[in-house]
Formats: structure tokens, sequence, C-alpha cells
């Protein structure tokens, strides 16, 4: 089959999106031109805003436009309570919920020696440092309840030992809404043996 | 909730396409966040080459980098045969199958009075002359099997009845691959209306 070397191209490009296979990166690109130039433009400003304007807090290395984020400007924010995360789409899921009044530490990703990435590939530096300062009286693990979130959140109650805080981990258990009879064993396990007074 | 204006303006972008609700489209820029500079950068290239490079052939209407489409160009393809169908994807659909050694014709659309689409939306000045310049001995009408889709194929035939020309269309019928069980009635109907001998 032959085709236009700009459209296979572009094909190729979204469909290497996570979800994005083939088919739906075509209908995309046919998407975008059957609504002509205009829909092609505005995508063109929003990426080149993405890659000129997106940035990393110097802080807690959430996504920031300038020094620092939103979270880290806000001084409503209660910087004794420290989150730490893996992704900043993480942080964007508890910000979302908005039931969380505390500060953020973005990982940058997890543990994963088979992926070649050790605690020097994270943040940590810069978390043991704000761990250092006193300021933190409260760490809450968030990593993910995966086996390398578990590897990571393992090393960083360790990292954190020294510096004297509380160290807490998000509790496991029923997710709502969800049904007992689909549950995995794993998360039963752990719904159970976390059980509380009623 | 607060974010980034440059992330919350690419999600909205993102999400106007076809298939992609917010949810994927916040993944897909987080995507291309984590994955930094490069993958915008060949995003921005792939899209600018779209907006820069894709024309619409002359003759057929198809996607065209110059001034013909590589349908139109090549001299191997059957003149006389010419399909006529709604948007290039359905061109792509027939060049993929391999099958057609023909030539197209793209409306760019279908007759649609509810959106205001009438003949003159289409590329359908163009198509009488090609069917009246006299090459034409067969057009194929390949419109889709919608209501929209069948109105667009009878206006076809009687603008192809005074051309001389014999109009036929794709055959309705079974799906391969499909179980009579989940068929539509309509479909059905088609399929044994449509028997042949065997």
């Amino acid at each position: 089959m032959k085709g236009l070397p700009s459209v296979d191209r572009a094909v190729g490009v979204f469909s290497r999106f996570p979800g994005i296979g083939k088919k739906s990166a075509q209908r995309m690109i046919y998407h975008l031109l059957r609504h002509g130039v205009d829909d092609v433009e505005q995508l063109l400003v929003s990426l080149q805003a993405l890659r000129d304007r997106v940035k990393y807090c110097e802080v807690c290395h959430n996504l920031a436009e300038g020094d620092l984020c939103w979270v880290c400007e806000d001084a409503k924010r209660d910087s004794s309570l420290l989150c730490v995360l893996e992704e900043p789409s993480d942080l964007m899921a508890f910000e979302k919920a908005g039931f969380f009044n505390g500060v953020y530490h973005v990982l940058g990703g997890r543990l994963n020696p088979l992926d070649e990435v050790g605690p020097e590939q994270l943040n940590m530096v810069s978390l043991k440092k704000r761990l250092l300062s006193g300021q933190v009286k409260e760490l809450v693990i968030a990593t993910n309840p995966t086996v390398e979130g578990e590897a990571t959140a393992h090393f960083l109650a360790q990292l954190a030992s020294s510096s004297g805080c509380k160290v807490t981990r998000l509790a496991y258990g029923l997710p709502m809404g969800g049904e007992l009879e689909y549950l995995d064993e794993s998360t039963l396990y752990q719904a159970l043996s976390g059980r509380r007074e009623f």
C-alpha cells in the first residue's frame, strides 16, 4: 500500500502515545486533516507552549510554569505535612480530590533495578534535604501499590528514619465501589489485616 | 483544582480528537511531559509537515503532497473505472485492501441537509466533468451504508445517468467473519434479497 509519507510519519508519532494504536492514530490524523488548518494550528500552539513553558518546580519537582509550582507558591498549604509521590500525574489525582492540604515531593519515577532506575535517578537528594531542614513533621509515602512502588516506599522509610519525622503510608484496602467478589487476594488480605473498629 | 494553564489547554485540544476523552488526553500529555522534549519536538515536526505538505489532489481530491495523488499519478491504474467515496480515509481502506485497480473521486463528505451539506459543499462539479469527459466507463458508488451515504448514492446515480456510463453500487450483505445471530435486520434483509446462485 502506498500513501503519503507525511501522513504515515504523523500516524507513527501519534501511535507512540500510551493506549493509542495505529488505527486510532490514523483516525486522529484524518480527523485533523478533515478539520483543516485551524485544528493543526491549535495543536502546534499548545505543544509549543508545553515545550517552552512547562518546567519542574525547584522545590518539589512538580510541573510548573515558573520557578515554583502552584502548591509550593501557596502560603496556605501546611509545609509540615509532606506527601511523596512518583509522578506529577499522581499529584494531580490528589489535587483533583482536593482534601490534602500539605505539600508534595515528586520523585520522578520509582526504583526499578531492571530499568536501571536507582535512587540517583530519582529526586532523592532534594527530599533528604527537605527532611533534614526540620520543617517536615510527617512524611506520607504515596508511591503506587506495585512491586516497584513498594520497594521505593521501603527505601523512603529508611531515608526518613534518621530525620526524626513521622513516616506514614497510604492505607491499603477495599476500593470504594468495588465488589469483594472481584477483588484480588492480596488486596483482600490487606483489607482484612488492616481492619478497624466500627 | 488548580493546575498549569498550558497543560490544561493541551489537554483540551487533545480531547477534541474522536475517541479521546479528557482522561486519555491527560494521559497523553503526561506521557509527553515525562518523555521530554524529544517527543514533543517530533510531534511538532510531524504536525508542521501535515500542515505544510498535505494538499488535495487536483483530479480526485484525495490527500496529496504534490498536485496529483499517488493514484492519479500512476499510469497503470484503469481510469475507465471510477470509484466515488466520501473521505480520503475510505480511499485508504480500498488501497490497503489492494484489489482495486481503478481510480477514485473523493467527495469530501456526504449529503446532509441537517448539517447544511448540499451538493455544492461536495466535490460534485469536478465529478460531473470527469463523467462527461467520456473516459469513465463504470462509476462504482462506494458511499457508506448510512442514511446520508444512501441519499448521496442516489444523488450520484442521478448525476451519472446523463453521462451514459454504467453505474454500480457496492454490494450489501453479510460481513465476513460476522455471525448471523448478531446481525441487524436490515443487513440480513439485504443479504437475503441480494442472494446469488451458489
